[in-house]
């Protein structure tokens, strides 16, 4: 019987020689050669999206298992559509309605996943580390999976900074998104700092691309043992990079893009924060507080946004200066990229 | 380049051409030319659905996103199924579980769907008018993305409605449904109609057939008003088409085909009924009641039902006399013609 | 450009000319046949697991629905990794979480399945006897669909007992693995016994191997009517092949394989138990008490694992003894089998 082709066209060949990595946990020791693998290779895919058969056969038969033991529909559904383009098979666990986990360590269920044939776990824990101890765990077994960190704790977010830098660099550079083109801009980044894991992974890549970094926020949200504790971690942050400010303006002014943060509801009732209405007054993104920036400003939000808390309505919905949208749909082509990365590797 | 064959079978070829809907909210403002386009469409897809294997290409790489803000496992699996068979990618969304609309509105959720990539959304909401407001601010965007209302507070069920009229159709010409084929028959809806989406939809599409349009529910589920409601927003009723009664014999009389809504226990607690075992003596469907319609009735009701309630738990399961599994069948073959009708048309 | 061949590969060809069973509700009437059909056509399916395109297109277009009105993610993961592997669309129901069976009966939510087109219905309920009823009523309407037990109350969990099955005889012969492997091998089950639907699947394939099977437990978990139970359900148990324990160390005396349950802590509550630490001393397994057995001993667990409790965390993390993760990868194989041998009979 003669075979028949298959339905799914194939992406250009994509670029993968400079990559090595088995995991992604943290961007904090990520090489420009990793970044710019990343930035090509969602390119490539971000032309997949364009057209009508959004799909290419890259992980057919191989299982991408979403484990969020912390609830996020949003980040769950970009990195099931991003599998899905790739032709894997997708699994969902969510803790909150699984009574998988009684008596049994994360690790237990992890290693089930494993066991069942998982390829890709893609890992969400409220506790920083979970998806290092994961990795770890894989790694001492001598198993070929892949663990991908989907937001842990207040530690990282490594594939939202990743998404972040595509869609500012693919601003710059559509055809050709590369870490150099941040070299010298200012971006700023307001808001919840201390507690975002956002903000952690996006500095680690600012600062990898040369930008000029300038962090925004109330003391309680930016104490001084912050800057400490980044200059501790990123060996490497050459001076005159990474800038702390207690007061909004001077962050924006002349800045190139604007990066905010969500605002949990709960550090209110923790006594960091007076009121929302005084924290949108102060350090809420308007277009009128826009005028200190470069005339070509962009703002960019992880979503969900509090909208009039962290940024005015009519500014989010402007795409003049809102790169929120844009954002998503990066999402799907850079965790596609990741998702690639990590499983063309495997035999 | 000379193509090969698709491993997945073709349906006959669709009838597109008269086909000009970006979205299905209402079935209030459908042409005849459209009813009739679904029942073709649908009738070709039940025979996809006796094939061995149950699949065509046609949406394949579309991503199909069920966002269901109010609860429904049956509509849900329902057009899930059909998704599947169409070949396309789906996304669920239940409000319920995610912690996705904290702080975001529906829309801002609608339009995260929308830049990860979602094709068609199918949207049910508690609250009416949310499909129309989603809708409408796609068509603002100048985005090609469809939207399809799976039942939006009291308003409209469109694809239910179509499901029953494809069946009721089906059974009078299996070959070749079309909505003349219901002229002048007697279609009697019995039950809770005031609070029902069901029967709004349902007075739409049989009105525009000429079928004579009975309804009967107590006088706290069927009040003058509604009739108004009806009259005022179907400007094209012809007289003697549609008749308001507050018992059920004078609508069950020689009717062909008698609708059954299902009854909310909600309705009790209300006091808008004195108790479910005097809803059942007055307007359950029973064998004894039937013998009023004619000798070749059927009876539908939209499921889940209450045995007992609004029909016989005997009558229910009889075939002689229910269409409701056929119902069940009938939904994944009209909801694969809606959502190809939808589809194709993107390029 | 010359297209390649569709990278879904076959299996080699399966050996269904000895199964002609339409649904899997119990092993209590299996034959040795039947189990040998089972043994083969998983190890076959192991082999295409250990592929990269870990897919066979066996079941295309064929619907799986996994209707657990108890929750499982464990168990309904595998099912799920199972279909999708056969290339089969599959349907999650997920009771806690539905509102779809509020005055509908559990046949009618089956036969809501049945009607959408489902072909295998895979089911949990906590009640024994359900998945039994479901299958009685498909065989009653003359449909195709066939009905898998994925544990019913405390009657059985057939899928569970055949990987365990699975799991030994491919320990003992991995190319060729059948029933007779384990003829006059001893083997302890040790836990909570009477409130397990898993030890009665085990009890029956067991015996059907010609192994001498051990049961021991505390005198609560193993009443004498469970044995008397055992004797008046499997009516060919030979003598000398079953046997009652109330201490774990005659059951373990050179014992080949150790099977441990999972204990419920609801038994603690029941006052079935003094406490976990002190079950644990008299029954949980641990590296001393296994000196008791052969020395080659392994041990099984279902899982999810109480650490501590049924079998010391060292000994189940120690590849040497533990046979935990091989389980968990035979349940994918032995799914796959099952879900084939059901699914490839229907035209």
């Amino acid at each position: 019987m003669p075979h028949a082709p298959c339905p799914i066209p194939s992406p250009q060949s994509m670029p993968t020689s400079t990559w090595n990595r088995h995991h992604v946990l943290s961007l904090a020791d990520f090489t420009a050669a990793e970044y710019d693998t990343v930035l090509k290779t969602a390119a490539s895919f971000r032309e997949v999206l364009s057209r009508r058969t959004k799909k290419v056969p890259a992980l057919q038969g191989q299982v991408v298992a979403n484990l969020f033991f912390e609830p996020s529909t949003r980040t769950r559904s970009s990195f099931e559509i991003a599998a899905k383009r790739l032709s894997a098979d997708t699994l969902n666990f969510a803790a909150a309605t699984s009574s998988m986990t009684k008596g049994e360590t994360i690790l237990d269920t992890a290693k089930t996943y494993l066991a069942m044939g998982t390829d890709i776990m893609v890992i969400r824990h409220k506790e920083a580390g979970v998806p290092n101890a994961i990795a770890d765990e894989m790694d001492r077994l001598g198993v070929k999976v892949s663990v991908l960190n989907a937001g842990d704790g207040q530690h990282e977010h490594p594939s939202q900074a990743l998404l972040d830098l595509f869609t500012i660099c693919s601003l710059i550079d559509a055809e050709n998104p590369r870490l150099d083109l941040l070299q010298d801009k200012k971006i700023a980044i307001v808001g919840d700092i201390l507690h975002s894991r956002v903000a952690r992974s996006n500095i680690w890549s600012l600062i990898a691309s040369g930008a000029e970094v300038h962090l925004a926020a109330p003391p309680t949200l930016l104490p001084k043992f912050f800057a400490e504790y980044i200059y501790a971690e990123g060996t490497d942050i050459p001076p005159g990079k990474l800038f702390i400010h207690w007061q909004l303006e001077p962050a924006l002014e002349n800045a190139d893009f604007v990066m905010t943060l969500r605002l949990q509801k709960e550090r209110m009732t923790a006594h960091l924060l007076p009121s929302l209405r005084e924290y949108h007054q102060l350090f809420g993104i308007t277009r009128s507080k826009l005028q200190l920036c470069q005339p070509h400003v962009k703002v960019l939000h992880p979503g969900p946004v509090n909208r009039g808390v962290e940024i005015s309505s009519d500014l989010m919905d402007d795409p003049e200066f809102s790169l929120i949208q844009s954002q998503v749909t990066s999402g799907v082509a850079v965790r596609m990229a990741l998702l690639y990365l990590l499983g063309s590797g495997k035999t």
